[in-house]
């Protein structure tokens, strides 16, 4: 069934495989008069792009977004937004393997017992590669959550055991290192790290965080639809996430509740909390404090050790993984967790709106 | 915006608040012939239900299921299940201090953000009451997967520090003991660790894993409505949930790949994992394996102690909570957790009859 | 599967069946700090009420409202308000050819072959009652458009061949005839007619308007989600609706292009037509001018003449129907019309307030 | 909000204004093993295409459609199809009086009502030209259906007064004249009645229906979701359409009862109808009989005559329109009426796979 649709007023619809012609994301639902441009979007897609480094992979994918509808002298008109990337650096090549075996940690086997066979062709529609369209959707979101006074910035929180030293917390560094952490000494022992993996041909997991400021209490809406369990849908549909945590997250279930309430104070007309354990979401509503959502990733799955596995025709096999495959996952996937984010939140900042009577008739008021 | 109503097919909303008339669970696109009965719905009521141990509120609350629609001659119709609980032991009281101060870590002063106002009265709609919607419906949930071959199965797993030893499983202490884990050993230390917290006037946090058999391998749509995106949503929407664990959950960050990836084998004519790091779902979609999904738990927010907090006026003040507070909210959860993975995996079950063309035209075929 | 659920922002979900135990229905998404009694909704269920009149059913049903949830203190929580109406007058009877045949215009013979069994007390969920919870909930749409200026109000247009003429039209008439229709001298033509087809032991179809002033130029969504593509799906899911019409409606077909064109001219600072063939609505977004929609209503098909059918078996067989039933449908489904209209128009203008950035911008620097 | 998504398992996405770089759409929930090609969707976007005859607009668009996602080997995967359509005719020009004018009959207006201003080139969005996605999709939905036994047939049923004599259907006819009328008689009365209305720079109206045999009793689901309902909305949200009917439609409010109600008897081992009054949907549920739904359209409203109306500034004027415009919109919009109407009888038939658990659960134990 249709799966790849997320959102109800800011809806965005992704689709395309690896290897096939193109990938790209509809957005729909974006409001009207947003100064939009292909550089907007290019800016985030290029911060998922595989490139230059030891921990990423050298495949070359230019990745160039073109906006296809949906704007009009530079500015969204409100109907829907078309992006698309084309595929250029696919080759046809032998995928043997891949073709018959199921590869372990990855989706094969699962593609297909459900639909009966599958676009083996570098993972077809599960591989990372997906993510594309979510980006570019999310830059969007990200520019429009801007112009509301609403970041969004997440990080590589650890990779393996070499943790970021939050003390040390430098934007910087979450632009320009290679493993993305917030901070270049981490990020060194990371790197140490990674390379000792890549060479004992294994994977390493990791994990990212994301905060956001800016948001006012009371998103998000109770009982199904709460910004928590929502960011928390948006962050596991990541492929290889396995955990995700809101604020002190998994910790909580060793704590008391002494020590995990966050005391209220007033300061000048607003409300604070004196602590953040709860992550900024009470109920399922933002608090008004920052948003702090965690996600565990997976090791990359495809290593190149020997590993036993089962052909498409149901015999015991072993295989071999080849190709360019990143010893790390969590880097590349930090500004996927950015973009998840930020259409969670906006499209409950957008579903809002109409939360209370009287800035419902107001707003109508204003129209007539 | 409407946010009490779950799933796609098999779809639920829920209504009510804590000390209002009645709680209830509207269950819209429930297979017809299902024989079902109140007593269906009340075994998992009664699970949830606070009762005559130390460690749950000493409230008397009934909680009697009544079907107003949607069966007939003791069967489901296939129209709308309409189950309603009234609400018998709300007294009329001096809610004082809960009316006009915010509870930290409750949701008071996010529902008068968003809203304006609440109904103060127990916690309203924010309360775990709210949950009584949830387990009706999950009940039958449970039913129809079991007439499938599905079985779930939540328990606590920890409280506090204290842990569960898995070795030591036993389905029958999970329904007998006060704390719903499944070792009697442990439940004994759990209840003298409560003990003491409640002597201190404060109150525990713990973890709850549910347990998943009989799922075939292809459930699921990638890439936003995968299984475990859409249980993540389901389990962080409970309240009070701060986590979400599918498998090995957080720990594959601290993983190599040659230790997380599960390798595949032939048993008769099926695939089989070897081991089950993934906990049942690769991409989003079920492997055939027992799925395994954790839910970390923060302690009861209402505590004994004086806190510091602001009140709706904005001013600084100190509250007490009075009242009847389980120090612990996992044991009454766990039945919720059951109920809220057996409605996303029924629904997501129900949504993978169309997948492939083959099973679709023979479907019909038979019909003609 | 799930088809009781109307609505994305303000979402209803109805549930009963005729002679059950109670009909209801939950109202999700409604603004907070709307004021609410249960006289606000009894005064609309009081239009559907059969009642003295010769022309609607005998029976007795007091209908009487109850609001179990998502109030407090008189005013709109933002929380599911449930409604509930007690059945009273059904009696335990012999449903004897009803059970085991299929009745000719009814859904009998289809929810058989769809669900396998159906409930026949009544006509199950099939009955015109079902529309008990469509009207408790577009009572309070109606109010809340009433506070944002909208009005929406139905009447009968025609009975059979007697139309009502709208160069008398008269607001008193629809409340107070027995036919709804805004016209006295023609409600007393249409009630002759309908007295002789009662003593033909015949029924007759005929026609309902809807107008709805105040909406401001701009609700609605295109493509899928146009104002009057919502509005057919809202009046045709309306029981015995056979065609739906926008404006001039069906007679569009025999016209010329510079007939039906309305021109624009300009009024102090706004835009009108001089002419409304478009019935307010053009390319799916509302035009700020009058909305109107037409409705025609087939016959009732419970007749008191002999005919033909089949039984559950399969074989030929011959089905009087007893019983009390109108001879026409529209008087009483007028307000189920409203209703729905004010169902679509409501939700359509909460999910216009996020179409601009300016108005976006605006709205959340107003909550900072 | 987002309004360009339409249906629940097959669930289609469009995206694309009429003078932008290209127009598209996504299908997702598309059966995995259906055999697809570019030139399955080609020969039904050809329908639509404008083209060499004196009735339809003389610009030449290619409208090649290029499948980007979705396929491998020929076979649609399961994952989302991408399909896109590249403008190729539209030369840059002065748009002149549409930039500034409110076209009468055309949507301009509203347009600039909602977002507050419009891609005014060809009528941006608001173009018939947003037709291309959903034929291309519908194209999809028409190949499934006639793997299930499904046929789905629509033509032009009038022009103006000119009305096709059913009783000389062939559908030869529909595919090869110019009108898309089943009956060359009446084909060649209205294009005598065209061409009189071009040459007094005028437009006309018309009708078209469509018949879906081989749906089997059963589908479609209440109160909301009825199969009559969601046509309705399907077939009203094509551009110009003012009216839907569902069988005798409109002319069901000036009959009788008697002479409405449809007999039903035995035909081996089926349940028949006499007569089809009902156009095969009672209660909103099929009943095995052919589907017969009827639209209205309304002239072209660009017309070559000077028209009254506003520009942008609020002032009076006068627009006289230029450019090449079908006289008549009836022909190629017929397609287009087939798609919609197979999309949503489809998507019902996916939908109504899990109404009864003998069904279920006997689909699942195939499948262990």
């Amino acid at each position: 069934m249709a799966g790849s649709t997320f959102g109800t007023i800011f809806k965005i619809t992704t689709w395309g495989e690896s290897h096939g012609k193109a990938l790209g994301v509809v957005v729909d639902g974006c409001p009207a008069g947003l100064p939009l441009t292909e550089e907007d979007i290019q800016r985030y897609l290029d911060r998922r792009k595989p490139g230059a480094s030891d921990i990423a992979t050298p495949r070359r994918e230019d990745d160039l977004v073109e906006i296809l509808s949906g704007t009009f002298e530079g500015h969204t008109t409100g109907t829907p937004i078309s992006l698309m990337v084309r595929n250029t650096s696919q080759i046809s090549r032998d995928y043997g393997e891949i073709a018959s075996c199921y590869r372990p940690g990855h989706a094969d086997y699962c593609y297909d017992a459900k639909y009966g066979f599958r676009d083996y062709r570098g993972g077809g529609r599960s591989s990372g590669r997906e993510t594309v369209g979510r980006v570019a959707a999310g830059a969007i979101a990200c520019k429009i959550l801007g112009q509301m006074g609403v970041s969004v910035r997440a990080y590589t929180r650890s990779i393996g055991p070499i943790e970021a030293d939050m003390s040390h917390f430098d934007e910087n560094a979450v632009l320009s290192t290679k493993t993305a952490m917030p901070d270049f000494s981490a990020d060194e022992k990371a790197l140490a790290y990674l390379a000792q993996a890549k060479a004992d041909s294994d994977s390493v997991g990791g994990c990212m965080e994301c905060l956001v400021t800016g948001v006012p209490a009371g998103v998000g809406d109770p009982v199904f639809e709460k910004l928590d369990a929502n960011l928390a849908k948006a962050v596991m549909s990541i492929g290889a996430v396995k955990a995700v945590e809101i604020g002190d997250g998994a910790a909580v279930s060793e704590k008391y509740g002494s020590a995990n309430n966050d005391a209220f104070y007033r300061e000048g007309k607003s409300v604070r909390k004196k602590t953040n354990h709860a992550g900024g979401i009470l109920g399922g509503i933002s608090d008004g404090d920052t948003i702090l959502i965690r996600a565990h990733v997976k090791p990359t799955p495809s290593i190149f050790r020997p590993q036993q596995t089962v052909n498409r025709s149901g015999e015991d096999t072993e295989i071999r993984i080849k190709g360019r495959h990143d010893p790390v996952i969590v880097p590349r996937a930090v500004v996927v967790l950015e973009c998840m984010t930020a259409l969670t939140v906006l499209d409950a900042m957008l579903l809002g709106m109409s939360a209370r009577m009287d800035r419902l008739t107001e707003f109508y008021r204003r129209r007539q």
